[in-house]
């Protein structure tokens, strides 16, 4: 752990050490020590988020650390796999107060207990530009049961969990494009939901995460299994009628989106139990994605996705 | 993985995924599958860099991917681990051109070859800052072997590995207040050498790597050992006479700081073959970190140690 900033030994020992489980050594090594559980497969992926690209900037800090945690949770949600500890780098403006630290610990800290993961280590450094952070996540899986983008098969049923589109609406809402009494779909922009939990193995034959909007993503799931799919716009669950394009292409819902064979339909309802689960499409041979309208005409959109 | 920039699942493609072994699943999923090595202890740190604070920015981009790969290395051996795998997280400027990435990932290629590890995954996003780039590395050591900065004794002798201060002295020979007419102190400040493969377990009984200051560095082991220090100044080992503030308080060595007691000072010797190694004082009760001139006098400086 490289430490930096005039008072960050302090701000360390503070608000980042009683985070640490025993395996982080209390923050205070070069390095965290791990004694990773027996006959488990790893699963570990890091995101970054940068001020003004992946959030605007003026957050509370606590929602900007929970988006962290979250948007990597989802990746390990997407694989199927259960939590177990993170790693943070934090580049921040040598002015940033005391206050703002205290903030983005106390959201790490409510995450961390929801979500049953401890703090390993990490850095945190200067930098004159905008705040830029990544997490490292680290959970495990039962060997060979984890869920990947290969292996949807024709015929598969197109499902996405929760509502789509939510986080961009929720980017127009703030931008005052969009109104949104109740704050829902800010929310959804600012503290994605990761479907961690799932008994997926053996229902899904893939399975990833929607974070660079869904037509997009589903580009990459159709091109790691081969594959061409067909989206029926209606069925698309939206929270707000008439804005397909932004729904289908926005960034930063972190819903699943998963190939299903007809047959396993009832069993990924159970698997799904009190979460919405809804079939948008189905998986088709060649390599095009298709969005029908209501009549079956295919759809034509600007853009794919988003591009962070 | 969030993916980002415009023609980022291209450079992803050409130059990040030829780098990631099995486990990194092509760089196409949604995280990598990582089954640990039987019997092990991981051993993970995190270090960022950001251009301005750790590297001037107009270095080759080589040099930047191998000196963040080599930072974090230096951790993993300043624990006794052996590296296995890596994640990297980039923020770079939307007006970063691919000649960039392609020297950046040949700078990967080429650490990872001579350290004998593989990429697992991570994320490019754009900044409009500097260029901010994190590591994430994975090594494992024999359960119970890791090197920790807690358990240095009184009367322990005070070693160091290589040279101390070199970087400190390259960066001012990079702004022109010294003479490197062979550019090795430059290229140690650039391109640093993690002390890696070293037998210290049961010959060191504190060890940490030197990345902010030699004095400050050593107080986080003094505290952690709860003990003091005392340097006798004359016998740090130094590329350039007379700069001994610079040398004690540079960052950016990544040289191995370590207890050792006297009994062991053979076997120390024998395990660092071929590698300068020199005791530049002892470790003794107390708090307090004492430098001595040739005289025996305690010296004072301005500063501790460096800031990033």
């Amino acid at each position: 752990m490289t430490l930096s900033l005039p008072a960050e030994f302090g701000l360390i020992g503070r608000y980042f050490a009683p985070l640490a489980g025993p395996e982080g050594l209390g923050l205070r090594d070069d390095a965290a020590l791990f004694t990773p559980p027996a006959g488990r497969e790893l699963v570990i992926t890091k995101d970054a988020m940068v001020a003004g690209v992946h959030f605007i900037g003026d957050e509370p800090a606590d929602l900007i650390a929970r988006k962290l945690l979250r948007s990597n949770l989802s990746d390990l949600a997407a694989m199927g796999a259960t939590p177990l500890h993170y790693l943070l780098a934090l580049a921040v403006s040598r002015g940033t107060d005391e206050a703002w630290f205290a903030a983005f610990a106390k959201g790490l800290a409510q995450d961390q207990a929801h979500f049953n993961i401890t703090l390993l280590g990490g850095d945190t450094v200067s930098t004159t530009g905008p705040l830029c952070v990544s997490a490292t996540l680290i959970g495990h899986v039962t060997p060979g049961h984890a869920l990947r983008r290969t292996g949807a098969c024709v015929g598969d049923g197109l499902y996405v969990t929760g509502t789509i589109g939510d986080a961009a609406l929720g980017l127009r809402a703030l931008r005052g494009d969009i109104i949104d009494a109740d704050g829902y779909l800010v929310s959804r922009y600012r503290l994605p939901q990761p479907r961690l939990g799932l008994a997926l193995h053996g229902i899904a034959h893939a399975a990833m995460d929607i974070s660079d909007g869904l037509l997009q993503d589903l580009g990459h799931l159709c091109r790691a299994s081969a594959l061409g799919a067909r989206i029926d716009a209606a069925l698309v669950p939206v929270s707000i009628p008439g804005q397909i394009e932004t729904c289908l292409t926005g960034g930063d819902d972190y819903e699943l989106l998963l190939a299903v064979p007809p047959a396993r339909h009832v069993d990924l309802q159970k698997a799904c139990a009190g979460l919405r689960i809804t079939k948008i499409g189905e998986f088709v041979a060649g390599e095009r994605i298709t969005v029908c309208d209501i009549e079956g005409a295919p759809m034509t959109f600007s853009r794919a996705g988003w591009s962070h």
